[in-house]
C-alpha cells in the first residue's frame, strides 16, 4: 500500500515530515499564498505551497504530498503541511462539472445524477451513502443477535411473485422469466429451514410512476421468522431492527449525520401502534374526509398520522396495523376476529411508510382457498405452495426499504439522492 | 413469540415441565415405546409418547410439546420429554419426499433441487448454507476492520459490462438493458468516493455451459480500493478477507462443519504465489505438455498447482499472478516490465479458482488506448470512462465466488448443492 498518513491522523505528527495522499479538493489562491486542500477518506488536509507558486493540477487530480506537519488552528484538523514535495498519482484530471468544495451542489438532480462519478464525491452526497451502509450493518447486527441466518435468494424467477404487475421481463435462455419483486416466497421457504432468516439485497419493480418515492431497483432489508403468536411479534423484531440501524448510524456515521444536520429518531421500546380503522376514524374526525371505504392510506394520511404520533406519543415512528385484507397480498393472514382486516402492518417514519410486514398464512389449504377467492390461478405458485405442503409454523416478516429509511433520516426530498446510480422510468445510466 | 425452550437448552431444565416447538423430524416406533424426534433451529429433542400410543402426524408437521424434562444419556442433548401434551402448529403435512432423518439424502441432485423447500431442511444440506452465511459475515467483518464502506450498486445496466458475452437481456420500459455481470465499473467509480468499498450481492452470467462449476446467478463478494503500489497490495487484502471468512466459519458454523466432516484451511500470513509463466513452466516440466502459448490455466492445471502448493508450501491456497494480459478484461493493468503479462491474479483453493482480482488501469488515456488496441468501441463505456476523466488513484480489487468457496470448504462436488434455489441453463424453479 502507498505509505501515508490519513488527514485525520495528522495532529499526531506535528513536527514530523509525513506523506499524505488524496484528491485535490480545492485550490485557494490568496494574495500572498496558495493552499491546496487534499481530500482523503478521513477528511481534509491543507497544504501550503511555497510562496510564488500556485500549482497547476485541476481539482480532483490525485496527489501525494510529502511535507512538514505544522500546527495551524485555522486549517482542517488544526494542522497544515508546509515545504511540500508533490507527486501526481492519477492521470491528468478534467475539472469536475461542479465545485465539489462548496457546501452544497446547486445543480438540478438530473444533472447531478448524470455526473454521478464526480458528484458522488461531494461530501454531502457521499454522507448519505455512509449512513445507508451503517444502517444495513445495524440491521444485520440486530438480527444476528436474535439468532437469524443470512440468506441469498434467486433474483431471476419463473413467475411473477406478488401477483403480476410491475415486473421486468428477462430473456432466460429463450424462456420467459422475471426479476424478483421481493424475496418473499424464498424467505418464507427458508423459515422451514432456519426458523429465522434475513436478506439484504436488490429488488426490482417496473414502476411506471415517475415520483420522488418510486425506483426500479432498491435495497430491501428483509426478515422472516416462525413461531410467532401474531403480527405483534413481528413488530417487536422490526422495532429491534430499526433500533439497531439507528444505533449503528449513531456509532459509525456521526460525522455524516452532522454534515447533513440530520438527527436520529428516538426509537421507543414500544413504538406506538394504531389500528387502520382507528387511524381512519381519527383522520376523518379531524379533517371531515369520508374515509369509510378507503382500502389504504394516502400519502397525506401518512403525514397526518406521523404528526399525530409525534403530538400524542412523542414518537417519530408509528405502526399502523390491520390494513384491509384485500389491499394486502394474498399471503397475508386475516384477523380472525374481523376478517375484513388483516394481520399486516406498516411502519411510518417522518411522514412516510418505510416498512411493510405482517403475519403470513402458514397452512396449505388456506393458500388454496385465498387464491380461489381472489380468482387467481394457483399453477404459477406451484413451487411456492410446495413449502406449505410440508409443515410450516405460524410466521411473519417485514421488509425495510433502505433508501426510504435513509431519505427520511437525512431529509433527502428525493429517494434518488440516497440511491447509488438510481434506476427509474427514464434513467438507466451511468 | 410462542414461549418455548430451544432443544439445545433443555439440559438446563431437567426436572421441570417446559414447552418446545419444532418439526417432527422422525417418528421411531419401537416394540414398547414410540419416540418423536423434534427438530428446531438449535438441534433435536426426543419426546417419549405415553405407552400404547404412536401418534399420527406425518413427518415435517410442526408440533408444540409441553412435557417433563428427564435425563437420558441416549437421547439428543442427554435429555428427553416425557408425559407430553402435544399441539399441532402447522396445517396437516404431506410426508416429505425423502426421509430427512437419514444421514444423507440419496436422491439425484435434480430431484433434490426440485423439492428444495423440503430437502433444504435436511441437516446436511442446511449446513452448507450456514457455512455460506458465516463466510459472508466474515468477509464483511474483515473489510469493515480495514476501513472499507459497503455499497449497493445497480443490477440493471444499459450496456454489457465486461465486453458483451453471456449477458441476460431485460426489457427495461421498452428499452434494451442487461443484468450486471459484476459490479466492476461501479465499485471502481466508488473508489473515487470512499477509497475502499465492498459489495456482497448477486451477479448474473448467461452461461451456456452446463457444468458443475457454472451458474446463471451467484453471490459475489467484491472489494475494490485505491492507493496501492501494485497487485500484491490487493492480494494482501484478499488474504485478510479469506482469513476473516475462515475465522467466522470456525466461530459461527462449527457444528455445520463437523456434520459435513469438513475442515478449514490454514490461511498462511503470506499465501504462496507463483507467476503464471513459472506455473506453466513447472507444469510443462512435470507433465511434458507444451504450454508455451496457453493464455489461461485449464482446470487440470489448477488441480496440479494446488497439489504442488500443498507439497512445496504446505498450503491449500495459492495465488497465481501475472496472467497473460489478453486473457484478462480490458481494464487490467499491464506488467510494465513484461507487457505481455498483467497485474491480474487468481486465488486457487483445493483445486479450483475461487477469487479473481488484480490492479486496474486508472488513467483515462490508458483506457482509450486499450479499447482502441482491442478494437472495442468506447461509446458503450461512456458512463464508466467518465470516472477516469476525474482523478483516480492506482487501485485494484477482487471478487470471491461465495458458492465456489463454500463448495471447496464443504467438499460439495457441485456448486448447486451450496446454492439456494440455483439457476442454470435448465433450471428456473423453484
Amino acid at each position: 500500500m502507498i505509505s501515508r498518513v490519513l488527514s485525520a491522523d495528522l495532529p499526531e505528527h506535528i513536527g514530523e515530515r509525513v506523506t499524505i495522499a488524496g484528491w485535490l479538493h480545492r485550490r485557494r489562491e490568496l494574495k500572498s499564498v496558495t493552499f491546496l486542500i487534499i481530500r482523503d477518506r478521513a477528511g481534509l488536509a491543507q497544504v501550503v505551497l511555497p510562496s510564488g507558486t500556485t500549482g497547476s493540477a485541476a481539482e480532483e487530480t490525485v496527489l501525494q504530498v510529502e511535507g512538514l506537519v505544522v500546527a495551524n488552528q485555522q486549517a482542517p484538523h488544526g494542522v497544515e503541511l508546509t515545504e511540500p514535495t508533490i507527486t501526481r498519482l492519477s492521470g491528468l484530471a478534467q475539472p469536475p462539472p461542479f465545485d465539489l468544495y462548496r457546501p452544497a451542489l446547486t445543480a438540478t438532480l438530473p444533472t447531478i445524477l448524470d455526473h454521478a462519478p464526480a458528484t458522488l464525491r461531494h461530501p454531502q452526497l457521499r454522507a448519505g451513502f455512509e449512513i445507508a451502509a451503517a444502517s444495513a450493518a445495524g440491521f444485520r447486527a440486530a438480527l444476528d443477535r436474535a439468532g437469524f441466518t443470512e440468506i441469498f435468494t434467486p433474483k431471476i424467477v419463473g413467475s411473477a411473485t406478488e401477483g403480476g404487475a410491475n415486473v421486468f421481463s428477462v430473456d432466460y435462455f429463450g424462456q420467459p422469466a422475471y426479476l424478483a419483486q421481493s424475496p418473499q416466497f424464498y424467505k418464507q421457504a427458508m423459515v422451514g429451514v432456519f426458523e429465522r432468516v434475513y436478506e439484504v439485497g436488490p429488488v426490482f419493480r417496473a414502476e411506471p410512476h415517475d415520483t420522488a418515492r418510486h425506483l426500479a431497483q432498491y435495497t430491501s432489508l428483509d426478515a422472516e421468522f416462525g413461531f410467532i403468536n401474531d403480527h405483534f411479534d413481528v413488530m417487536t423484531v422490526c422495532r429491534d431492527a430499526v433500533a439497531g440501524m439507528a444505533d449503528f448510524v449513531r456509532e459509525r456515521a456521526r460525522p455524516a449525520m452532522q454534515l447533513l444536520s440530520a438527527t436520529l429518531p428516538e426509537v421507543p421500546v414500544q413504538i406506538p401502534h394504531l389500528h387502520f380503522s382507528d387511524a381512519m376514524a381519527l383522520i376523518s374526525a379531524a379533517t371531515g374526509e369520508d374515509l369509510a371505504d378507503e382500502p389504504d392510506l394516502a400519502p397525506a394520511h401518512e403525514r397526518w398520522l406521523c404528526q399525530w404520533a409525534e403530538r400524542e406519543h412523542g414518537s417519530e415512528l408509528l405502526f399502523v396495523t390491520g390494513y384491509p385484507l384485500l389491499s394486502k397480498p394474498f399471503y397475508t393472514y386475516p384477523d380472525p376476529q374481523r376478517p375484513r382486516y388483516s394481520y399486516g402492518f406498516d411502519l411510518l417514519f417522518r411522514g412516510t411508510e418505510i416498512v411493510t410486514g405482517g403475519q403470513r398464512l402458514h397452512r396449505h389449504e388456506d393458500y388454496l382457498k385465498v387464491l380461489a377467492a381472489r380468482g387467481m390461478d394457483p399453477a404459477p405458485f406451484g413451487g411456492f405452495l410446495q413449502v406449505f405442503e410440508h409443515g410450516m409454523p405460524p410466521h411473519g416478516g417485514f421488509a425495510i426499504g433502505l433508501e426510504r429509511w435513509t431519505a427520511r433520516l437525512t431529509g433527502a426530498a428525493n429517494l434518488r439522492q440516497v440511491t447509488l446510480f438510481p434506476r427509474d422510468l427514464h434513467r438507466l445510466s451511468p
